[in-house]
């Protein structure tokens, strides 16, 4: 936690008030904070400042503001991923929020098992979109879209998000052309599930718009593929 | 797991024989493989190969070689991490091997909880990077090396790895040249621990001929560091 966020009804007054028991715990255990010390603080989808804590109890921290200070901005992005297993698709949503994944879109492909839908970690998601924030030191929650059947989303969905000023690549292994790099201009990325897509999604893909690029000869799990090719498309902007 | 490592001994006659529970396990599961299936198989710190599966037994599969198939080139990086929490450490040795590091330093720091290096997980180094090799189809295990004081290594291992060639990055929050990218050259990258180097450290560490160099301002978790600074370095190369 590099940012502790609040809900905008929490700072109406002068003195903000943290109470949740998560972001309490974290800050007297781990932070073993003290009055006097200063405190990072966003609001949810605002601004974010430096405070000064001024009081502590044993349900409650308050602070003041000192000063306020810019929000990291978003990488100008779409990250469609194939829906990986539950506990792959917590880190993943936190790793894609971090990051500054402007929008975040999961759906089904032929490899994700059924069973995957049915995770309640899909109701969760709030939760660890406020944890990847908090993590980055963002206050701006990227949107989340999830479509359950592939093919509606590739041929409905997708040609609209795609123009030729916001490119599509899917990550192929078997091809030749390379993922860019240093791009400055927004794009979609479109990452498989373990296994890869299959051909005929592949193939469905890039009728509708997208161009299939390879990352190198090494097969990487999905989670890291997403840091990997994020950090190689923006180098130029972060 | 996308390539079957064997030792060397399991590869002396003419048909090869998959014994390992663990192999067997995924190929029979989740593969469903099937006499007549062609399978990748290396051989650990050798080649790989095309293969066609001739038998399978409750306890073996057994295969013989079709055609060589290329091994995946290294990065020419040296990842020093501190030391993470051991869940973390799984999961970062795995990837820092699929990705192709070359050489892997595990390093305290002021950060570094010591319960860290108790861990059994560190007995099963061989294990994690087995698992690495196998999901990135590569043959070749990466060096590793464990200083547990910072200041020895720092003062007296990392100046020999550094020249004008091979320079080291370590990653800052709080400096204004950014980390390079698209880089033709090897080099060293350090990244610290949740929470970061220690100003101390970060000076000991430019003393010791370190950049300071930024990621930009949001702040990411160790693991989606390393694969972010490492698609970013690298976009020329891969």
């Amino acid at each position: 936690m590099n940012i502790v966020l609040l809900d905008p009804r929490q700072t109406e007054s002068d003195l903000w008030n943290i109470t949740a028991s998560r972001q309490l715990e974290h800050l007297k255990t781990h932070v073993n904070v003290q009055v006097g010390d200063t405190l990072k603080v966003g609001i949810r989808e605002g601004k974010r400042y430096l405070t000064e804590i001024v009081e502590i109890t044993e349900h409650s921290i308050r602070v003041k503001s000192l000063q306020e200070e810019s929000v990291p901005e978003k990488l100008p992005v779409t990250l469609v991923v194939a829906m990986p297993r539950p506990k792959v698709l917590r880190r993943l949503m936190m790793d894609a929020v971090t990051m500054g994944v402007e929008k975040l879109i999961l759906i089904h492909s032929y490899r994700v098992d059924k069973s995957y839908w049915q995770t309640p970690f899909l109701q969760q998601i709030e939760h660890y979109i406020m944890l990847g924030l908090e993590q980055a030191g963002d206050t701006i929650a990227p949107q989340v879209e999830i479509y359950k059947r592939f093919k509606p989303f590739t041929e409905d969905v997708l040609p609209i998000l795609i123009n030729e000023h916001c490119p599509a690549y899917v990550a192929h292994p078997y091809t030749t052309l390379k993922m860019p790099s240093a791009i400055e201009h927004p794009c979609i990325v479109l990452i498989g599930p373990e296994g890869g897509f299959i051909p005929y999604e592949v193939d469905l893909l890039i009728k509708n718009g997208c161009q299939a690029v390879s990352l190198g000869n090494r097969i990487l799990r999905t989670e890291t593929a997403i840091s990997y090719v994020l950090g190689r498309l923006f180098s130029s902007t972060v």
